[in-house]
């Protein structure tokens, strides 16, 4: 079960099936610690779509290891990718999977409302 | 900090701050797990909006403190409500933290765009 097949039913519309409700907890649970949400947010609102990774760890009191490994998590949850160019890593953000979230949020469209 | 504050700047419009991100997490956090993510769709997808906890339990292999442990979380989060009546307790959504979630994750309308 990909994010791609457990994209479209709301949480409002029916019941999840386990494999979905699996699929769908991994990447919450990657949006459910303040430094990912900030670095996340820092990556999408960036004008331009890119930031290199020496942009992101100056803006937190934590060490390089750390912001590296929740980077992964994010990159792991299919929010952000990236690539190596040079001496540096840049990132970017994967606006399909926070669309899909959102879509599950958001309330059903009833037949007839 | 409340959810009602964190609600309306999305995640790509602007880094968020560190009270947002701390309060937005706790609720993304909440949805990061299977077991959370089918009950709250459970009590969200019930037409007439409530659901006893006695409706809940059978559909999973846990035990009822287990069940009630997640309800509570989904409830501090501000997911859902409940109310005891005679021998049950009922729950029911709330659609507006839902709604503000998803907010936060769609893609911003940008000024021109």
């Amino acid at each position: 079960m990909s994010m791609q097949d457990a994209c479209c039913a709301g949480l409002a519309s029916a019941p999840l099936d386990e494999a979905d409700a699996t699929e769908l907890a991994r990447v919450f649970k990657a949006l459910g610690d303040p430094v990912r949400l900030r670095l996340l947010s820092m990556i999408a609102s960036r004008e331009g779509g890119e930031m290199c990774v020496c942009e992101l760890t100056p803006a937190f009191d934590l060490a390089q290891p750390t912001i590296s490994h929740h980077l992964k998590l994010l990159r792991q949850a299919g929010l952000i990718d990236c690539e190596r160019r040079g001496t540096w890593v840049y990132y970017w953000a994967l606006p399909s999977t926070m669309e899909r979230l959102a879509a599950v949020l958001r309330a059903p469209q009833r037949a007839g409302a």
